[in-house]
């Protein structure tokens, strides 16, 4: 089938499957003050196999080729008999917000609000060592998911986890989560302790991939924990779609160095021209697949989606000059069937001039034009 | 089956598998000035998945894990929804002369001809991120592959991928092209611009990947451009089959500096003691998979075959003292099954005074038996 | 299936699976001089593809993505079409001692014993190139084991493998082999003969992988080759089992050098409290998979084991101040399904004063929770 391999056995108590994906990205970037260079890349090339054996116990391993690494994405074990709870075991995402919970396969854009930075970096980090607990509630016709988790550092550090350690916890409420009618609420925190000199610091590429970031924070020294909070929004009515976040990042200092706060957000809104909508998961909390009404290869032309989106990023804050991005996008998106898609993304980025990046006093205005093809199986 | 895991939907619509292949390398050497040292080497060992969906979209993902690297061999999506063309994005290999079209599992030697170091070089390509078109047509029963596409640079690059870019083209025209009789004739055209100061270089092994180098063109400062064109004929006469190429390379340079041309052509003949053909593929224009008559473990005794070729690269011109290397091949292959084969090589290699890799003024002839074992699956 | 994906032609003359392991560690441990850290690691995630074709012939290809690392582990053809002899050429672990030739999967404790050093230093090699005989037969009723092979250097190893060469060969006798009583005996000897300056060196981590080692034996000098000789000793009795082994080791010096002799020996015992028995498989001359009477999720509570091991590694010989380590583990093991398995072990590691690794005239003791998550499919 389109989903690669699938085998089940006749009871459904075990199952076996063998995917992956692959994102081939293009940008051509027209730049400002700092040299960027447009570029092609194979965003992101993963391999997973993943199963379930006597219908409570599953895993999944899944590792990621792309841009010339390997590395490990998901390495997990999981146990679903203690309904309605489900455990998870080893490598896998954190659950903190909505546009990161979701798939990179779903989200709208290109690539995540320039806020996702916030977990992206490697000190803090989307994909973590730990255990995690889960569960989805309907309570008087109103979808619950609550998942709380604590993580060490990630599969790929060799340093001793008890020497970082991070509790985090995600709840979201849903009370419409109908096929073509979505109303979502979320709220999501995660607290990160550090070793002496955890080499924190904050960049952000400007929404599309292979582009050099245009702000940076530097290592923020004497950083002893960080804390992050933030809200979750979304909608679906029919074709149209919208959502918005927030983070506020609070980064904890010693020898009385000032605590900065930052933070981002985004709004963003989409309409399918073909009259699809957008397809929420209430049991996770997050968006999954576009199923074309048409498929291109048996008479159809597809899905088409048109986006906009606004998008901030705030790293200069008691002499931390990290910089200040504003971002808007525009984008146009080809479901050609429930596994090929093409992503167009136009981006105007602005930064303030409080960012060393560029040097302190300038401002810049960069355009890029991104182009993404994406093959899932 | 013999070909790994190949799933298929009834109507074959939808078509997954999972192959891949392993090649053992032992080689010893009779070494001249240079030290070389024998060696033992997994020469490829290859993951791959690909499938089919809705019948006219493909994808082919495939990593080597080889020679103690990681690297992503294929990575792309093809479309063949506008019949008889079909169009290739991602990474891929370039169609490029016929030992190079022709995959490393069914070549008739342990390695190509010394002229493939013209694309296999770094800094030119043999797989390259970009887009190509194919089709085949057959013309009053006269069998023609024309393909042409647009590089930039590989999936393990890093840099911005429009500072180099590649046109390329090959034609293939076969009026005889049957089971057991073919005559194939082909052009070819590669040409790639640079961004400054591309260290383009050439080396050869020796015909046995293990072995190193005798050739070394050294960086060859100023490069601009390089320019491509290759001829191809090949013939099978029942179990008898013949094949050459010739490539001729010219680099242009910047500052008035000479733009050397290089060279590189080989004759080859085989002979399959047991009765089979070499199998050409019309529409691709190269050779496929061998299947023996008689199978190991089947009561067969496997498929037999000689061969000899003579190889020579030139890469002295315009000051640039790469050297000359000729060799001389005799081969024998067995094709226990249509999965398992073992290749034995005796290569006798001759380089010129000419070359400043062992020293100038200074000639090498250096003898080497190279063994593989190789399983596909 | 629990196995993962594993596919038959109806008269099993071909086999095709997919499947591999995670195991997911956790260590903490309270140090005395040397600091050690507690950790979390991903010890073991492979994926591995295999398969039988026409019968005789067969192949494997393993790699292991553990611990931030990228290894080939198998990558061999199998032939079986002497009966009873199968030959085994390419990358492949060798058969030397009872802990080392049964899989990592289903040891009795997180780890094999301290002697493991002796074959799992990388100048030594538990996985090569190379070329291996087996057999198995039954005489009067005793299962006999015989394996011999000539191994080069691994497959990550770039050198020249005729510079480093090993002929080793392991014999295995069971008078006892059945279901749940078992006697078994074996010797080992694995000689290896280096070039020049082959920076030989022994160390071994307590029994947890993430701790660092407590011994170090440096770079033993002018060394020339390394024999190591072992013996083997086991035992199944219903829910009882017990083992021993002893491996020593000898290493030649030139230049006048003394030649030290070191080794290591350990004794184990433990007992099913849910009345399984250890699987062994006489096959191979070692134990396999262990098959819970009753399965978590199936209304079972799954196998329960306790184990305890004494451990010991004498590295000062000769001037080598390489230390001497006792250690005693303690394990607590349940098997939640044949597929699930959960470890605990608890270690006490004792260091006398005769290694340089923490001060000369130090001794340490070391106590260590070690904490153990698999998934196999």
């Amino acid at each position: 089938g389109y989903k690669g391999l699938a085998v089940e056995s006749t009871d459904g108590a075990f199952k076996f499957h063998v995917g992956g994906r692959l994102q081939i990205d293009t940008a051509f970037v027209d730049d400002d003050k700092t040299r960027l260079g447009s570029g092609a890349e194979l965003r992101r090339a993963r391999l997973e196999v993943g199963g379930t054996m006597w219908r409570i116990w599953g895993y999944k391993f899944q590792i990621d080729f792309g841009h010339g690494e390997t590395k490990i994405k998901d390495a997990y074990i999981k146990f679903r008999g203690f309904k309605p709870v489900s455990f998870t075991l080893g490598q896998q995402k954190l659950p903190f917000t909505l546009q990161s919970w979701t798939s990179n396969k779903w989200i709208v854009f290109q690539e995540r609000a320039l806020m996702n930075t916030f977990i992206e970096d490697d000190s803090i980090g989307r994909r973590r060592f730990g255990f995690k607990a889960h569960t989805h509630r309907i309570i008087h016709g109103n979808h619950w998911t609550a998942a709380a988790g604590i993580f060490g550092e990630g599969v790929e550090h060799k340093g001793p986890f008890n020497e970082s350690w991070a509790p985090m916890g995600r709840v979201t409420f849903a009370p419409i989560a109908e096929k073509t009618r979505v109303l979502h609420f979320g709220v999501d925190s995660y607290y990160r302790h550090y070793p002496p000199n955890p080499d924190l610091s904050f960049t952000a590429y400007p929404e599309v991939h292979s582009i050099p970031s245009l702000l940076n924070s530097g290592v923020i020294s004497g950083t002893e924990d960080a804390l992050l909070l933030a809200g979750e929004l979304s909608a679906v009515w029919g074709p149209f779609h919208a959502q918005s976040e927030y983070i506020h990042a609070h980064v904890g200092r010693k020898n009385g160095l000032p605590d900065p706060d930052f933070y981002g957000w985004y709004v963003q809104a989409g309409y399918f021209l073909t009259g699809e909508s957008r397809n929420y998961e209430p049991e996770e909390g997050r968006y999954g697949q576009i199923f074309p009404q048409g498929i291109v290869g048996q008479g159809g032309w597809g899905a088409w989606e048109v986006a906009a989106r606004f998008s901030k990023l705030d790293l200069a804050d008691s002499g931390i000059l990290g910089g200040v991005e504003n971002n808007i996008t525009v984008a146009l998106n080809w479901y050609a069937t429930p596994s090929i898609l093409f992503r167009m993304n136009y981006i105007h980025a602005h930064t303030d001039p409080t960012s060393i990046a560029a040097g302190l006093g300038v401002d810049e205005n960069v355009d890029i034009l991104g182009l993404r093809a994406q093959v899932v199986w």
